[in-house]
């Protein structure tokens, strides 16, 4: 019998060599690259036993179910069959590693494969899908696919436009998509029992703890500011230090105030990753400088706070400074709890295989997040090599694909062993991003 | 009687007006706009009573001689008579405004008309210099036109090319030039009595100072450096602060040392100009950073001390914080002291004009360094408003003219009395730049 983890290894091989851009890995929305994507793994989905469907807008759904008639859980009001969904996203950003997003949607149809090696009967059926964006690449705009499931994505999204002037609408439509129909991408969450998102880490903290799993607790929430220092240029020979108002200076200040706020307040990140000085002359004293700061924790509160914090010091660092200081909110996203309700299966069946659990809140944004608003939501974090992430240097190991494997197995049977029991009543505890 | 002060007024609007690029001020090294304002310079100069020539590299020369035969001051090997230079030049930097450089050769223009106007009988010839080149846009390498009359441009720079491939040979010949005869350019050291530029001062002082004129004590040294700090990019949501080794904040607390170290020290001017952080997304942790670090004074023993303690700090940064400091000399010049006997007629004139004098050191670059390597120079710094320079809002006023104007005159007179008492030993105690 084969390796599902080498199966796993090697699907992920032939995915990252499917790209819009020679030489570097990048598949966005709707593109020719995600065209062969979407083909190809739906030809491993029809060969694991999935019943392959395109929705309109591109997420590639294989629905599979054991179960039938009989032994079906039902809506106590309908006689439709309950949803399990697994799965993660196909698209990838510029010059990509091949395990975002691709990892989740190839672990989720491995699972299936496990499941039918030891037949698993499951009293629900199972959804894997492959969202059809995530990074946003093209439109700018992240989590296309999940949100038309959720049901979040509307007209006004696909009026939106490309670099070459293409509207979502019409690139969905060359796709083979139907943008009009996008209300039957939308799922009932009445059907839905959850959804189980296994994803890389994308950061290093797994390896520093030698685990190969860990459990998300929560998609942090985050506000990204753009922030303006304007000072005065002038020449940096003959501008006594005593006179002037350099803006670089001020930024600086407020770069180190960033660094140790975050550093003083546990599981806050606070990044200034952008900076652009002007006029940005060696023998110019910088006027302005422009920065962006990213700020995110996976409580909401403590995140509002630090903003608050930060603000107030980039105004006093200002005053002081003589420069002025501008502060705008440019992006906001709360924090989305994961579901405890199906935390819980998921500590359990990583406890067989690891010595201790790891539960960390999940720094970057997810489909889950998203999945949120429609069920309740569970995440997977795979060990990944130095946590680089977004880069072609990408790298999981094969045990960890392993582990991750049998994990996301046992979870689907602890969580049929429940849903037998309870005729459905899963994850009750559950709590809605908002 | 025409008012000098509004006739350099009028010019400096004309000048102002000859450009290479429609819209704004641009005129570089043997540009065709070069070649208009050589020809309207040189028409004034003719109108002024001076004897017009080009060198072989472009640079504009008027030569005035109020003695005949038997008062000469004659150098005691030939019969050559001795020449005082006043001048500055009269190509800009992008984008630039009216004064830098031209005000200094149009001034030079009007002092002979000043010295007409009452006969002062000058016991040495005068030359009026416009240069060619000083800004060094074109071929970016600055004081082309000093250069070339100091004898330290050579075969090699002739060799360099423009932007769009056109030698600095080729752009002197089209511009009616000889780069062959570069040698002629050269002036005798030993026919030179001195230099005299007058500037603005493209800093702030003299306006804080409430004064129209300063004097210069010494062109400060430069080191120019680049920095780099490299660090470990990474996900800005997902490397918790703990782990993160980020570029920038390196840079920040630099940028902050930079500034502390110039402040605690008098007459340190330390900028850091530019900066460049990589891959400087505002979700990625930054890996690199490159920056500039400009530091001027006008003694090289505090600049070198400076240097060492800032290399010093860029590696304790560095070291604390986990990441890779290089710091590479880009460029250095040394300091160049003004004349003091120069320097001490061009007090007394001003001080029949001001309440007291300020002597300051110029923090930028200028031709007199130059001519330093061949003969004593004076600098006379005027008033520019807020200290803008290089840039269309530079501003002088009339009156500050009129005085630099009557300045340039009585340090003539000045000058004048002590040759014909001495015989030619003037500036002595002047110190040779190095």
């Amino acid at each position: 019998m084969k390796d599902l983890a080498k199966v796993v290894m090697s699907r992920i091989e032939m995915l990252g060599r499917i790209t819009d851009e020679p030489g570097r890995l990048m598949r966005t929305f709707c593109s020719p690259a995600m065209r062969r994507a979407n083909d190809l793994v739906a030809r491993w989905m029809r060969q694991a036993g999935l019943a392959v469907r395109e929705d309109p807008v591109g997420n590639l759904l294989g629905h599979y179910s054991t179960s039938r008639s009989k032994s079906k859980i039902k809506n106590q009001k309908s006689k439709i069959q309950k949803v399990f969904v697994l799965g993660s996203h196909l698209d990838t950003v510029r010059n990509a590693g091949k395990f975002d997003g691709m990892l989740g949607v190839v672990l989720a149809i491995a699972c299936v494969e496990q499941l039918k090696r030891k037949p698993t009967r499951l009293p629900f059926a199972l959804e894997v899908v492959g969202f059809a964006d995530e990074e946003g690449v093209r439109y700018q705009s992240a989590c296309l696919g999940s949100r038309a499931m959720a049901g979040t994505l509307g007209a006004s999204d696909l009026k939106r436009k490309d670099a070459a002037g293409v509207s979502m609408a019409e690139a969905i439509r060359r796709f083979g998509g139907n943008p009009d129909k996008l209300n039957q991408a939308r799922f009932d969450s009445r059907r839905l029992l959850g959804y189980l998102e296994a994803h890389i880490e994308q950061g290093p903290v797994l390896e520093q703890q030698r685990l190969a799993l860990g459990i998300v607790t929560a998609i942090a929430g985050q506000s990204r500011f753009k922030i303006i220092f304007t000072g005065h240029a002038g020449h940096a020979g003959t501008t006594p230090m005593r006179s002037r108002r350099d803006a670089l200076c001020a930024a600086a200040e407020f770069i180190l105030a960033v660094e140790k706020e975050a550093r003083g307040n546990a599981g806050l990140v606070a990044t200034v990753g952008q900076i652009q000085a002007e006029p940005n002359a060696s023998n110019v004293i910088p006027g302005a400088v422009e920065l962006t700061l990213d700020v995110r924790h996976q409580k909401d509160s403590m995140r509002k706070a630090a903003r608050q914090r930060l603000r107030t010091l980039a105004r006093r660092i200002s005053a002081v400074r003589g420069v002025k200081g501008s502060v705008r909110l440019v992006q906001q996203t709360p924090a989305v709890p994961c579901s405890p309700g199906l935390s819980v299966f998921l500590k359990r069946s990583v406890l067989r295989h690891q010595r201790r659990v790891l539960a960390l809140p999940s720094g970057a944004g997810h489909d889950a997040a998203v999945m949120a608003k429609i069920t309740p939501v569970a995440m997977l974090f795979i060990r990944c090599k130095g946590g680089v992430s977004h880069h072609p240097a990408e790298s999981v190991k094969i045990q960890d694909v392993r582990v991750a494997l049998q994990v996301m197995s046992e979870f689907l049977a602890l969580l049929a062993r429940q849903a037998a029991g309870s005729s459905g009543a899963i994850g009750k505890t559950h709590a809605h991003g908002t």
